[in-house]
Formats: structure tokens, sequence, C-alpha cells
């Protein structure tokens, strides 16, 4: 018989793959489950997005640019410079998600062996794209002490060895929330020139930012041009998770090219999802002030919550719609199957990603689960309540 | 300076790319070019499945299920049943198009270094997507002669060692046009399951069959169970190559549950396309049987004019939408760049892929094109035209 690859094997199951059954059994046994686990917000997409689509005249479906447009590439540029973000449609490739954007940065800078050091907790698909690239993640640990702050310099300084390639950040992150301030960039910035290093940032939380606070990015630090990358995506900025449409930013024209090649292999982006996210640049202002405003107070209630519960901890999330949370218990995968299997409150349960998935080192995050808050803050409130009950009661 | 990869330096450039320019500069002159060089037919894409996304009610637009939906896939395992493939939807993984179910497969079964063998002239994309994946390609030649039958079975049984995975094909074939026979695809059956390979079959040509030829997919063959993995796309079949869905059907379930790692490390397919693909499974008949009909007619025209050229001599493709031509010049590459950049006739000129790019091999299908039927008849007729007044006047 033909045999699966190393790499095939390896290949990290989703984090909450082994939870969903539970999940769907309960739902037959007429559990109503609040999904807490995952970062598919409730919120709608622009209407001008969605009309784009309906009032398409395509009679023909033909391939985009593997780049992407012009059109739309140049608008997209006005959006980043309207970020304070200088930068033209030559630096920038379209993808199929932010997803494709990792895969395609990823090719262009390492070959198998090679090294990426990334904070942790961290997106947990960062391992399947890793191993699918044949790279090894170097996690470096970032607390809930410190709410998920950038690890000290010397942390990563420590793990850089002839095969690292590049830093990897999420800002803001998730799973964290955390918001990196424009300090912990310039440190970042030190590192990578010294090492020559490339230095990613998934980018696609960029909005989220709250309490006043202003959003980073790699390329608005002067110096950076040839070391920094951007990874983006429209799926949370318009609520448009489905279109899969992203894209690489960055000024290295070598880099840019090579990523190219990569996307002219895979043909193009898919051209519905192009139409939809040209025209979600047209979103007004006030659809964004709504929505932050509602993520504000959701998340706000989820903490306040939260913070009554006996023997929880949560970091203070500033960005992004997820926070991790440290639950009484000594291992959350257990909990979070437990819930869905053995427990209901009122006919009611949640369903919450356990940390553990979120971490490349063994047996860290144990403790701790990520709450993604994509529902209203009734149902927020409903779901803490649940959570509260079920602490009381689980054989831990 | 951080350093791109040597992946990223050995990943291939489209063979058609550095024309583009010259092609452009033509159109800029007010020369009308005739683009024979690229798979993008001109057909309509079938109306019901343009209407499904006008009409379509999505308010949030969401990510799909990572394997593509459980109705889409019941639906799309009774096409494959009317094609006499007895699957079911457990069996199918639906990718963002046939790009991805390629590098999903190779993820899934090979390993940096492992090789797999493709008879060539093969899509030239199958270089982009073996170098991302780090698997060399080990090409086994077939020949204009033969009509790019598939090449003597001891050819193949030459090239096997221990890095040998798999055993890769497409049928009908791009560039070649060629459909192989059941006894071809026995023969290859044999092979792999002495060797344990994997074969995999690009099939998204499948409905292209011409003269009354029956398609054979590797599916059909009795004890190739866990053996085979098709490679299949809506693009070309419903004329959506924009639509960017395809999928991986294997009935060997360890190989499934691989390839849904990596699916599942990408989220999901677009939403919009899996809209469009499956209103598009209840395109009716009369759409194929004018199409097939159309290209039928047009593989004809083409044929019978290509062959009126002295020193011109065609592959008779028996599926597909292209045909490789042996052009009585030494270098097609240099020619396909003068005839975009030194030559018109009344003001027009051609397009065309030059073959290298198809060829594994150094210096093979050198005085090769290959040239896509995707034309109506009557500018097919002219584009030979256009090339025959070339020809005659090429400085060699």
């Amino acid at each position: 018989m033909p045999v699966i690859s190393r790499k095939g094997s390896q290949m990290p199951e989703s984090p909450i793959r082994k939870l969903v059954p539970f999940a769907e059994n309960a739902k037959k046994n007429g559990i109503h489950v609040y999904h807490l686990n995952i970062g598919q917000p409730d919120i709608k997409t622009p209407q001008v997005a969605l009309d784009a689509v309906k009032n398409n005249s395509i009679e023909t479906l033909s391939y985009a640019r593997s780049e992407g447009s012009e059109e739309y590439r140049i608008k997209l540029s006005k959006y980043y410079q309207n970020n304070n973000i200088n930068v033209t449609e030559k630096d920038i490739i379209v993808t199929t998600g932010g997803s494709e954007a990792l895969l395609f940065a990823m090719g262009s800078i390492t070959d198998p062996g090679d090294e990426i050091i990334i904070p942790e907790p961290f997106y947990a698909n960062y391992n399947g794209f890793s191993t699918a690239s044949g790279v090894k993640v170097v996690p470096v640990i970032s607390t809930i002490e410190n709410n998920f702050a950038l690890p000290k310099i010397e942390e990563f300084e420590k793990l850089i060895t002839a095969k690292t390639k590049a830093i990897l950040i999420c800002n803001p992150g998730n799973p964290t929330g955390y918001l990196y301030t424009k300090e912990e960039i310039e440190k970042l910035k030190a590192i990578v020139l010294k090492h020559d290093l490339f230095l990613i940032a998934d980018e696609v939380y960029r909005e989220f930012a709250y309490d006043g606070l202003q959003h980073t990015s790699v390329m608005q630090i002067e110096g950076l041009e040839k070391n920094a990358i951007v990874i983006d995506s429209v799926s949370k900025r318009y609520s448009m998770c489905g279109a899969r449409i992203g894209c690489i930013v960055s000024k290295n024209e070598e880099f840019i090219n090579t990523a190219l090649k990569f996307a002219q292999a895979r043909l193009s982006p898919p051209t519905y999802a192009l139409i939809a996210s040209e025209a979600a640049l047209d979103t007004p202002q006030s659809y964004f002030d709504e929505v932050i405003e509602e993520y504000v107070d959701r998340r706000n209630t989820l903490i306040s919550e939260l913070e009554k519960i006996d023997g929880v901890r949560v970091a203070k999330p500033k960005g992004a719609f997820y926070c991790v949370a440290e639950l009484p218990v000594n291992d959350t995968d257990k909990f979070a199957q437990w819930i869905l299997e053995k427990f209901n409150y009122k006919n009611q349960t949640v369903m919450v990603a356990p940390a553990s998935g979120f971490y490349s080192t063994n047996g860290e995050g144990k403790n701790q689960v990520r709450i993604a808050y994509v529902l209203n803050k009734k149902d927020l409130i409903t779901a803490v309540e649940i959570l509260k009950e079920a602490l009381k009661v689980y054989p831990n």
C-alpha cells in the first residue's frame, strides 16, 4: 500500500476538531451550544460588498490576474496610505485569504528545516502552515501575567540560529488580543536588522484596536523596508471570512517577485470574492465605528463577567476579538469536552477552544482557553453564566 | 539584508510570462493579438451558476466547511456516480481550484526530496507545485510521433527509486490533448501496485473527450482504490476558471484524512464560488453537447489549417482544448517573442505558448508550441493564417 508522508502525518489537527462531534451530539440532544470557540464574527458584511456581487454582470467567470487586478491593488494601496502605510500597488500581491499569504511568504523565505520564531500562544494554523512548508516553529513564551506582551528581546536573541529566517507576530493578536506598542515593534526591528531576518506581521485585525490605542504596522517603521512583510485579509475587517481574499504587502522587491511566482503557479485568487473585496473598500467609516463600539462593549462585558468567577484570570485584550482566560481546572482539553458531553445548564452549554493548541511548547496553556467574543452581549452574558455554573460542579 | 530561500529562487516563472510585455506593447501599437496561449475558454458559464450567485441571500459572508459542505459533496458524488465513478461524499475534499488539490495531494504523500514521475510534456504549473512542495519531478518523455501516448511502461520502471512516491498524469492532457485508453491506465495500475505508488490523475478535462471516445478515470479501475487520487476542478467543465473551486477524490481514507488537515489549516474554499459550483451541477446536458460540438469543430478547423502549412506537424488531440504543434523553427521561445515584437499581418498577430515550459528535460520541445483552441472558428482560421505568413518571413 502506498504511504502517507512524514509531513502529512505531522500536520496538526485543528485544536477544536475533536470537540466538534461532542458539540454536534449535544445539539442532537436538544442542548443549545454557545460558540465561543471560533473567529467567525456574527457582524454583517458591508452592504456595498454584498451588492457588488449581486449586481455583477459576469458572463464568463474568468481567471483574475495572479497578483490581483491593477484597479484593486491601486485602491488597496490607497487604503494602506490612509492607514499611514506608504505603499503602492507594486508592493501588493492579492492572495486567497491570509492563509495563502502566509504560505507564499514562508515558501519565499524558508527552505525545509529552516526556523521561524513566534511568540506563543499564537494562531494555531501557524503550526499547520509551518509543517506544510517544512519549517520548524521556535516558540518564545509570552505570559498571561503580562497580558501576553512581547517577551524580552533577550529571549528572542537566545533562540536565533543560522537556520532562523524570520520572526512572526500577530498584531493585534489571535488568540491573545494583545496590541503591540510602537516600542515593541522597534525592539523587533533592532533584532531583525542585526540578524538579517524577515519580520512577518499578521495584521488582519488592524482595525480592531481599542481604548483609543493606535495600531502600529511593521510597514510604518523606517529602515525596515527590506525586512517587513505584512499578511493581511478582508476576512475580519469586513466580516467576509468566506471571501478568501487576503494579500501580502512588502517593500522588498525581490521578496514580492518571488511570492509572485507562487501566485502565478496557482493562477488566480477567486473572482467573485475580488469583486466583493474591491467594493468593500468603499465601506463607510460609520460601519467601522459601529463595529468597534460593539466589540468594545462585548469585550468589557465578557471580561467583567469572567472576572466575577472564582479562580478565573483573564488577560485584558486591547484588540482583535479574542481573550485568553485561565480556568481553575487542570486540563482545558478535558474540560472543554466535558462541558459539551456531560454538562448543561437549563439545556444550554458552551464550546470554548482549549489553549493548548495555540502553544507549540508541550504542556503550556493547559489551564487556559481562548474565548472569541463574536456573540452579542446578551448571549455572552448567558455563555459566561453557563461557564460559571459548570466550573462549580466540574470534577477536576 | 534578509535573503530569499533556495525554494523561492527555484520557483519557475510561467512559460508565457516573459512574452506578456511584448503582447502588451503590440496592443499599444494598435496590433490585434489573437491569444492562442491560454487555457481560458471564451465559452459562457452556465446561466444556472451565474444566477445562483446573483440571487444569493448572504448577509454575513462566512467560512464554508474546510472540506466543503455536505450538500455540495453529496451532489458532487452523484455527478461522479453518473460518470461511473463510484464515490461518496466522504471520498471528496473540496479545494480552492485544482491547483490547491494538487498541493494538498503532494503535501500528503511526499516529503522534501521525494520524486514524482510525470510524462512530459506536462502542465507547466506541475513544476511550480513540485518546487513549492520540495518535490523532484522525474520526467518520462512522450513524443509527438505517437500523439503523446503513454510512454512504454519500461521507461517508467527505469526511473523508479526509493524516493518515488507517485506517477502523475493529466487525462485528457494539457498541453497534449491526448486521451489515455483504458489499457494505458491498466498498465499504470500494474506498475503503481507493484511499487506501492500513488497514481494521481488530473482529470479536469474529463468532459472534453472527442470522436466518440470514452474517458477512463483512474477511479474506475478495480484494485486501485488505495492508490488512485483524482484532481478535479469546475474551471474547464463549466467555463468558470475564476471560481477557484476544485476537489480531491480518493477512496484511500488515510490519504483523505491527511489532505483534510491541509484543508483545515487554510480554513475554507471561497463561499461565493461554492454557490456557483453547486448550482453548476444542474447544468443541462444540452450545454455540454453544444460545448463539445463547438470544440470538436474548432479542433478540426485548427488541425486542418495547421497541416496546410509547410513544415508544421501537429499531434491529433482527442480531448481537452490544446494541441502541440511542431513548427519549422529552431527555438519557439524566440519565435513567439518575434511574432509579437517584430511581425504583424494586416495589423494582427498571435500569441502562442512555447512548449519548452511544458518539459522538464532541458532542451526538449524547443521547436514546439502549445495552441489552445479557445477562440471561435473564424478567429482560429485568421490566427493560423497569421502564423503561416509569419513562418514565411521568419529569419530562423
